[in-house]
């Protein structure tokens, strides 16, 4: 499996969505959310990569999404199963500020 | 330049900052990070990437960075160079919210 990688050159919309949770449910939220990827998100078209990330202080999950376009995110974003997920997502997160990125910059050691 | 990879397996803790700001000055925060990332932290001991992302809603601006420790991510925060520059970030952004993250799960199309 290939890794994500990050360039301002690549043609993708990012989406980096926000998660706030409880200190205790941390886990469970990295879970539902590795698991609606593996069975909705990865297979859907546009699909490009997601990486789920897990705040050291345990309050936030953040999930790195890249979208091969925005149609792609919109259209997926209309889908039955897809809001499904997105519920149970929500029933265990307390809040989640999705959005588009375009990268700017890059710079490395 | 490489790229910068995503990968649970990196020896890596990552740095996700969530800045807010007024939409007609997005474009200045984004430049604004880009130079105090080229002049200061880029050459700091434990810097291995950052990617400076603008939200397509133009109220947001992410930085996604990796350090090589934990450690060199405190000491770096402690430098007077890296206080001068963030207080000037902070007066262009209305918020930032700085967290370390660790990549739990990584999926791919």
């Amino acid at each position: 499996m290939a890794d994500t990688t990050i360039t301002p050159e690549a043609d993708v919309v990012t989406l980096i969505n926000i998660f706030t949770c409880a200190e205790e449910r941390q886990d469970e939220l990295v879970s539902m959310l590795d698991r609606a990827t593996a069975e909705v998100f990865s297979g859907l078209p546009g699909f490009v990569s997601a990486n789920i990330h897990a705040s050291l202080d345990k309050t936030r999950v953040v999930n790195y999404a890249q979208w091969a376009s925005m149609k792609d995110f919109d259209t997926m974003q209309l889908r039955e199963d897809v809001r499904d997920h997105m519920a149970q997502i929500m029933a265990i997160a307390t809040s989640a500020d999705p959005r588009l990125f375009q990268v700017k910059a890059a710079h490395h050691a």
